[in-house]
């Protein structure tokens, strides 16, 4: 390696030191910073505005497969959780708790006063309080699908909050939907999985691998989850969504019956399945590089960005005339359905010190508009997922058709650059447990900040392999849909094996 | 009056019962219901989708003014309220008080533990929170204006809650701003009223007086309120939105300090404001009839419906495959710049039964298809705004423009009844005390449940009156924007006038 380091916008870089590299990443974005609120994050306009895109892409989705939104309390009295005992025994431990609702003023001081009878928790997940309503709402079998989605705000208690990964509030959407049979509510499960996995495709750019949860692993009150994992820049895994099938515990515990066909009173079969903001630093962690994030066009909340070169006075007129010309020009073109999302950035900043926020915010294209290019009637076009040696001249008369091929290309690039290093850390040659244990070893590895990857090996389905390689951090992601249907033997304990499991560290 | 009343959907009927019909028309038109929890609403689909109207609506005229949206933390921790003297005495109260962050299990209840050194208020509003993330993005008058909006739940313990009107919890947006002088502050906060006076207006079609807030109305710790208020059908008054200035007092508490083009350093002056889920409310309780809700299309989630009338043995198959080609036809409209919302009403659901859920839930336009339709290559079309004698057959060749045409016929035909009671139950003739007490006193009236109205009236400007006033529920509502500018002698106490002023009973 050459001693002459690449100056890179975000320091440390990814191999130097990658959890710290993710960190620095958001800050130079100025996508969302930690609050004054332990464990709360506050989410900044460019963090939001991408919160917005998932948002309203994944929506749509939801509403195309039958889906209604409703809004549920945020809170969640005890004996609500005290019902479903799995559900319980997994989530209620680490939550926020309201004893109170009142306040008095004592010398200057706020005292809680007023305390309840029965303290409520802040929505950790729903499950409880919309089983709850179901019950209520669900009579009959023509009630039946009942396909409900909620966009929230949650709260877990974290003791290691890490933005956007982990923090103790919260946003997702929670999917809860309850069906007259137990192949209906698979069904569901597996369906919207598979909205999932498009979703994170398509719009995210990022390539998964779909499976099931093993037993250790399953939402707390599921009879089986589903999820899809991605592979991070530092080759650990991160489950980006899961889809439950609940069977009957929560129709059991809270009542959702219906009378079927024949007038005969049966228990509900209910799903739910969900994804929250942290999406978002798995968008962060798959595509940003040292210079900062990298954004795929349909989730950027501003797809080009004009940067009005005014380097010299007595330009200033000419040139932003000419930038907005441009922006208009823009404005009106379609591009996958919408309308382009164009930033002409007039702000009072030095136009070198603009490019390297959007180039750090990871704007998929910035035109950079000065003199020279106006007198030869055209821009300064860069690709953010291309080096500063492919930027060219593009003239005005070919903006248009540039802008909106590249469009296409960017998102396609950086889907398939996650694809290739998914694929190029994607093992399944690992067979015994000497292999597992030294492939997963840091320090025999080179650059240990990033080793690794994902191990597609056999595995016999007893806990104890799993609770095995659990010591040494790597956890069995999924057992994937995709199987090999090839006999072999555990790479854990050896014995026969009867399915094909993903191995990963994990976030 | 005659002892035949006309049968309706509703009951009781306005005139009946005017809070007993507004519970009822929610649970007819299926929008919403109190839950399990004390105060808070679930929000059904129907009512949801409504909120995603009004959400979609306001939220771009929020950014085309140059807002942008962010997330703050859901929880305040106790000193933060304490810092802004005036705001802590009129808010803190009533508020979810989080004071553990743990469970733990004992005998099968959970009991909180994890005591927090520092108590945590669920926000009843963000001023506080954001006001302290301005104090540190705020550095120079560079980054001012700085133009932020919130999109959340909110809680303030209600004793007597009422749904949509007073929740415990409740969706808004909060918009807060922060600007460099006192008159750059003062303008965002009447161009963000006017925001939603236009929106209220042209949307939900309600029409609004616009006005400044007494002291003793004022939001706490604003130097001034402005707000729109609205009259119900009992003539009643509703707060429909506020936008505040809070002049330095919010910047003074949290040190939000910008360096001015001197270098030197100063306050910023900030404004907040905010329209709620109580909108819903508003809408129901001004356009509703004795028949249900009556939506305005512009918030309607499905603007037309088509009910297939099913009601013969071996139809079926012609009526479905019609009403599907209707519904093909009517998808590929666009109105007032999006596509035409329709709903194909396919249930297994008696015709008639359909036909009275849509009236119940106020769809716009209803179209009724069965066999005799289908012959003469025609449907049945009733608008909802209209008596059921106006329903007409309508040629396929014509219906797009029978939609198109009704849809904004319906939008402007709600706006204008309601500016007509409006118009009809403002009274600028009141002058005397005697005169104030006589008109809003119900026992003089024929029909006590809905009686009074706006009074727009001298007004001396002295609290004590606005306080006798209250002794009798009558509240100045606003100090309308739009002033006579006659002299004269206030109403309460007669002595020489300095504004008009609106007097009204008012949720």
């Amino acid at each position: 390696m050459s001693n002459k380091q690449p100056k890179t916008a975000i320091s440390p870089t990814r191999v130097e030191d990658y959890p710290e590299w993710y960190q620095q990443v958001i800050k130079a974005a100025d996508m969302a910073e930690m609050s004054h609120v332990r464990g709360c994050m506050v989410v900044k306009p460019w963090g939001y505005g991408i919160w917005e895109r998932l948002q309203s892409g994944l929506d749509q989705r939801i509403k195309e497969t039958g889906h209604e939104n409703a809004y549920f309390p945020l809170f969640v009295p005890l004996s609500f959780l005290e019902k479903e005992a799995g559900h319980v025994e997994g989530f209620a431990k680490e939550c926020a708790v309201v004893t109170h609702h009142r306040l008095v003023e004592k010398d200057g001081k706020l005292i809680p006063t007023g305390e309840l009878e029965e303290p409520l928790v802040v929505r950790p997940t729903s499950e409880t309080i919309i089983g709850r309503s179901f019950a209520k709402w669900i009579q009959s079998y023509r009630d039946l699908p009942l396909l409900i989605n909620q966009w929230a705000n949650v709260v877990r208690w974290e003791m290691r909050p890490r933005i956007f990964l982990r923090t103790t509030e919260f946003l997702w959407q929670e999917g809860h939907t309850a069906h007259a049979s137990e192949q209906d509510a698979v069904k569901e499960t597996y369906r919207m999985l598979e909205v999932y996995r498009s979703f994170v495709q398509d719009e995210l750019a990022i390539p998964v691998i779909a499976g099931e949860k093993t037993p250790a692993e399953r939402f707390p009150g599921a009879v089986n989850t589903y999820c899809i994992e991605a592979m991070m820049q530092d080759h650990k895994a991160l489950q980006a969504g899961t889809s439950h099938y609940l069977g009957q515990n929560f129709a059991k515990a809270f009542e959702i019956q219906f009378s079927n066909a024949d007038g005969e009173l049966e228990l509900a079969y209910t799903t739910s399945w969900g994804v929250s903001t942290r999406l978002i630093g798995a968008l962060i962690m798959v595509h940003s590089d040292d210079d900062g994030l990298r954004l795929p066009p349909r989730v950027a909340p501003r797809q080009v960005v004009i940067i009005p070169m005014l380097n010299k006075a007595g330009e200033e007129e000419k040139v932003l005339s000419y930038c907005r010309e441009v922006e208009k020009q823009i404005k009106e073109l379609y591009w996958d359905g919408f309308p382009v999302r164009i930033l002409n950035d007039e702000r009072d900043v030095r136009p070198v010190d603009k490019k390297w926020q959007w180039i750090k915010r990871g704007a998929p294209i910035r035109l950079e508009i000065g003199p020279r290019d106006i007198e030869s009637d055209s821009v300064y076009f860069a690709r953010r997922d291309l080096g500063p040696k492919e930027a060219r001249g593009v003239r005005r008369a070919e903006l248009d058709d540039a802008i909106i091929s590249a469009l296409g290309e960017i998102q396609e690039n950086l889907y398939n650059q996650a694809q290739k290093l998914l694929e190029e850390q994607t093992y399944r040659n690992i067979t015994t447990w000497d292999e597992l244990v030294e492939f997963f070893t840091p320090e025999n590895k080179e650059k240990p900040e990033i080793h690794g990857g994902f191990v597609l090996a056999k595995y016999c389905d007893n806990s104890d392999c799993e609770d095995k390689a659990a010591k040494m951090k790597v956890t069995i992601r999924c057992l994937p849909f995709e199987q090999t249907k090839t006999e072999g033997k555990c790479v854990v304990c050896g014995a026969d094996a009867t399915t094909d499991a993903l191995f990963a560290k994990a976030y």
